[in-house]
């Protein structure tokens, strides 16, 4: 099961980080973007970019999250750079969550789940986007999640809900209360923790969690108690202004229960700290272990 | 504006359909299929297909509606059929929604406008996917829809926001009440009337619509009545079930309002009818059109 391979990883490495290859071509060093003049140019610089930088962290972290949008925005050539991404961080032994917030309704929801977890009936074998773990959006109800729930007990894969978004604004419709009494975060988190039931692994978590950011400390506390089985996908650490001790309440007593993305500090550590930007990015992310650890202390099994 | 430019050709052709080419390759004539190995047969031959059916019928209906699910199963190759069936589309002078229920933190939802609406800064007016108008999905509050409609209002484009899905478990998030009283569906058609207020057109519709489901008409006669200024685009009619009679509700009195997406009921009517796909979707697309007039009467301006 995905999140288990997921928790061995992270209790073996003492690192619960997904380094965030959210890379826009902007945060490439000068050098790199000089003479870009085009998508393929582009994505060729980003594909160097990433590659370079797995191979200068693969050994210290246990998974890469890829936001899909900063590929899409240079069409089929970015969409290239993010296939040779999951494909060369899988090759690393990377666990790979594809950052896409999909969406849709059952028919519809089912090719989704063939792009990022399954396979198609044409090609044999071949995968569209082989990733590990997807992200989706489930304002649609069941229907449209259980084409991935199914793929990922066919396939061995694993989804991440969103449930409490790390953004300013995530409280506008998530916050608000129900008739129930309940509001709606903790509506979808029940509803996730429904969704992930048929799939709980070796160490209490299911296949399918939940995206919690670690910018909302309250909320986390509350998730993370009414959630038993449910591990946590956290972003907001860092740039979007997350530390370490508002992290605590996403961790269980074991210091596991969720994974914590780090972007913009990793790939664009070079520009704060100087060095070659996969020096940078690689003492930024032992930094990070270090700060999160110091917080969760040793990591182990319940 | 983009919605104007909708809403003329619906009353110049009096058809407010969206033809959906949610090109499955299981759709596809035996003998489209037949030799076909891989992603990139597959990429041409839906191509082939979508081209020859878009050239049956772009001079009675308004619109298409391009799924990208059914394009990201086959990976980068299915890609270049998207883009390739949006550019094409366009150069026939269809209005195009890229149907993509795309979501994210508002940086990277930036990166989402920029792929169906906008254009990067490397590339000099290349677009990587160019619609003009996408599906967005509002769950993480203002901050995300935000960039879609600066770069709307830059770039005279649209964004249509699930309000109210046609799918059977829509209601398990959307029909909750909340403590105040409005519906999860209600309120977020309230942000979407709120969202589009800057880009009212001239037949007082804005670039800001909402996704209303076909086959919830109860709910589609609440959010007509309280969201003045939306307009819809509206899912479910056919296959999944939405009939003329449950549309109306959908409408002003002068027949706008509102596009109708067929996408199963139009790319396979020729498994229903027999002769080849093409001349049976554009009878579907005239049957379709007689169906929803027979409801609205004349399409006219206020």
């Amino acid at each position: 099961m995905i999140i288990d391979k997921l928790i061995d990883k992270i209790i073996q490495m003492q690192n619960p980080t997904a380094v965030g290859l959210d890379t826009a071509f902007e945060y490439l060093p000068d050098d790199m973007k000089e003479g870009v003049v085009d998508f393929k140019g582009v994505a060729d610089a980003i594909i160097t970019f990433n590659k370079t930088l797995i191979d200068h962290i693969y050994d210290i972290v246990p998974s890469v999250k890829v936001q899909i949008a900063y590929y899409e925005a240079y069409g089929t050539e970015g969409l290239r750079a993010f296939y040779e991404t999951v494909r060369y961080a899988k090759e690393k032994g990377l666990i790979v969550i594809a950052d896409c917030k999909r969406n849709d309704i059952g028919s519809t929801a089912a090719q989704y789940a063939t792009a990022y977890l399954g396979e198609t009936a044409v090609g044999e074998g071949v995968r569209a986007f082989p990733a590990d773990i997807v992200t989706v959006n489930g304002y649609l109800g069941s229907d449209g999640i259980v084409p991935f729930t199914d793929e990922c007990k066919k396939s061995e894969k694993g989804i991440f809900v969103l449930v409490k978004t790390s953004n300013p604004s995530s409280g506008e419709l998530q916050n608000l209360k129900l008739e129930d009494g309940r509001t709606v975060f903790e509506c979808m988190g029940d509803m996730v923790e429904e969704w992930g039931k048929d799939t709980v692994g070796k160490y209490g978590y299911s296949a399918v969690g939940a995206v919690v950011g670690a910018t909302y400390p309250e909320e986390a506390k509350i998730l993370r108690k009414r959630l038993a089985h449910t591990f946590f996908l956290i972003p907001g650490y860092g740039a979007q202004g997350g530390k370490a001790e508002m992290l605590k309440n996403c961790f269980d007593g074991n210091g596991l229960g969720g994974v914590v993305n780090n972007s913009r500090g990793i790939l664009c550590a070079y520009k704060k700290n100087g060095g070659t930007y996969y020096e940078a990015a690689r003492k930024a992310c032992l930094d990070m272990k270090a700060d999160l650890l110091s917080v969760l202390g040793e990591i182990c099994a319940k």
